[in-house]
């Protein structure tokens, strides 16, 4: 009675702290250390206050159009939101049965828990897929890992599963490859690929995030939708982001550089850094001389290395947890933040 | 297998349209014909680019202080969203279980009804409310009539409702009255108001939407909402707008004066206009010299005038159905515009 029961017993998701000094190193949340494209700025400067007294296009067509025409496909394949969280929470309940359930990687976005949650289904990792699964999240490269599996692995699962597979590309643009032409294939069924504009274009602020799949799985999306779902500013803001394609290409190729710079650095003073295809590592602290190696130690160890970078302003993101709990997950700012970083870890008395 | 069963039967909501072009005057969905406060154009020219590229404050602190001073309550009452189409949805899958029922006035506004097939629940109108029902939409002013209920008669149903009542304020700006004391009321604990930035604010584009009620239950739309439902750029503006009272007010004050001048004009050509409190009036063409007065006739009548006005370029909204069909929805535009559809209605040749 008055509060839905699934919804008295949810967890909240606690998303990465935004703190509002101005003094701090964040690379917690995968932002863009870059700014976005100087025509998103003007885009803004010269707003045509009439397209704010009005509702918006409901279906954003110059928008969508332009995605479609970036990823080689048309409009009708196209599905944009209110940010990708917005494309999974809408996925959840168009592609879900209340008696099916919802897989991911594990571990993976832990954002996704929280949406089985909320949309009162269950979830599952890779090992409970069963004839109940009806949407599988894979992101791809992985979050917090930052691990990437090749485009045909993925393809081949999709062929065996019943229910819908979305590719979670949030960070496909800092990767090698990716799926967006299994998406936009003739005789795909069952694959959809997100992008965001929320790390590559550096617009988090603004909210925009797509999918590109089958058309009967996109109309279904426009389907449960509210009806002006992005707002004009939005629209105009990511067309702009859109269609100034070589700064995003530029920036994202000064984050891949700076991954490498700061991977090698991490190495070389004994942290366990694995390949990265995103714009974060997940990196484990290396054991005190003489100290043990592995276990609880390593938890231990991850999350004192989390606190004393707090304490020094630099922040970074800890998952507690059998399977991540060793390690911290460190976004790529500029080099001049990642150096900044790793001068404080050489600092740190807990080294 | 692949969309869920619920959303492959689903009928789509169809916004009123948002034409192009420029010569129209478009009165079909309750825009406010002047444009938002100078300062919101302020804050889009000036606003920082750091912004953007990081993730917005997930909880719009400021907004929601704003908020809650504005409405004399705390900010823990406060609850905002992508538009109040979000707030809705939100409230939809918070308040009411899966075999409960969402009820609301009938006629009123024609989301109510796809908004229960996306939650896969039932609707029903006012008489149909009985103990499976969990939540109540109350518009107030109503639409598409307009007509309005006193604050009392809607705290005597909220005291008797088992579920959650939602008051859509939308038009409440323009309205002699509302129900706001009722929602921060020590004692409240179902009673939900609900505003919106896009009819007295001027600022449908911008989608945003609120509500304040009872802790615990805002509290539960926290935990259903997307980490980052309202974007950095949508926080600022909105806090700009609302920080503008003097300009809101002033903007409704002069639609609620051209209401009162059109619904006159109207009535003097034999027009039946029922008294709106909203920004809109559901007004009946007269039966045309020794034509039939009511029935079938009635509702082609209003059809027909519908056709002709757009062939004017003039967009009203028109709803088919028994107990709309026989009237046309008229946003209250300038008084040049009204003057305009006075013109086009006394030179229709179907008059």
């Amino acid at each position: 009675m008055r509060i839905a029961k699934h919804v008295r017993k949810l967890e909240e998701y606690v998303p990465g702290e935004q703190p509002k000094g101005r003094g701090v190193v964040k690379l917690n949340t995968n932002e863009n250390p870059y700014p976005p494209s100087p025509a998103c700025a003007k885009v803004l400067a010269g707003f045509d206050l009439d397209r704010l007294r009005r509702y918006p296009d409901p279906n954003y067509s110059e928008l969508r159009e332009a995605l479609a025409a970036l990823n080689g496909t048309t409009p009708e394949r196209v599905f944009v939101g209110n940010g990708s969280d917005e494309v999974l929470s809408i996925a959840a309940r168009c592609f879900v049965e209340d008696d099916e359930t919802i897989a991911s990687l594990d571990p993976s976005y832990s954002l996704y828990k929280t949406l089985a949650a909320i949309r009162n289904v269950r979830w599952t990792g890779p090992s409970g897929v069963g004839p109940k699964c009806s949407l599988f999240l894979w992101t791809n490269p992985n979050a917090p890992t930052g691990s990437f599996a090749e485009p045909a692995e993925i393809a081949a699962f999709a062929a065996k599963f019943r229910g819908v597979v979305i590719v979670d590309e949030a960070y496909a643009d800092f990767a090698r490859a990716n799926c967006m032409s299994l998406a936009t294939a003739e005789g795909n069924r069952n694959l959809i690929v997100m992008r965001t504009f929320s790390k590559s274009y550096s617009l988090a602020g603004l909210r925009v995030g797509y999918c590109v799949g089958p058309e009967d799985l996109v109309r279904a999306m426009y389907k449960v939708k509210d009806s002006y779902n992005v707002d004009a500013v939005a629209q105009a803001v990511a067309l702009a982001a859109v269609k100034d394609q070589k700064w995003m290409k530029a920036n994202a190729a000064k984050v891949v550089r700076t991954r490498e710079r700061f991977s090698k650095a991490l190495e070389e003073r004994g942290w366990d850094v694995p390949h990265s295809e995103s714009n974060f590592v997940f990196a484990r602290p290396p054991a005190p001389a003489g100290g043990r190696a592995s276990g609880k130690a390593a938890h231990e160890r991850a999350e004192a290395v989390f606190h004393a970078l707090r304490k020094e302003n630099i922040i970074v993101r800890y998952f507690r947890g059998p399977k991540t709990g060793d390690r911290i997950r460190i976004t790529i700012g500029t080099d001049k933040q990642m150096d900044t970083l790793t001068r404080a870890i050489d600092e740190l008395s807990i080294r």
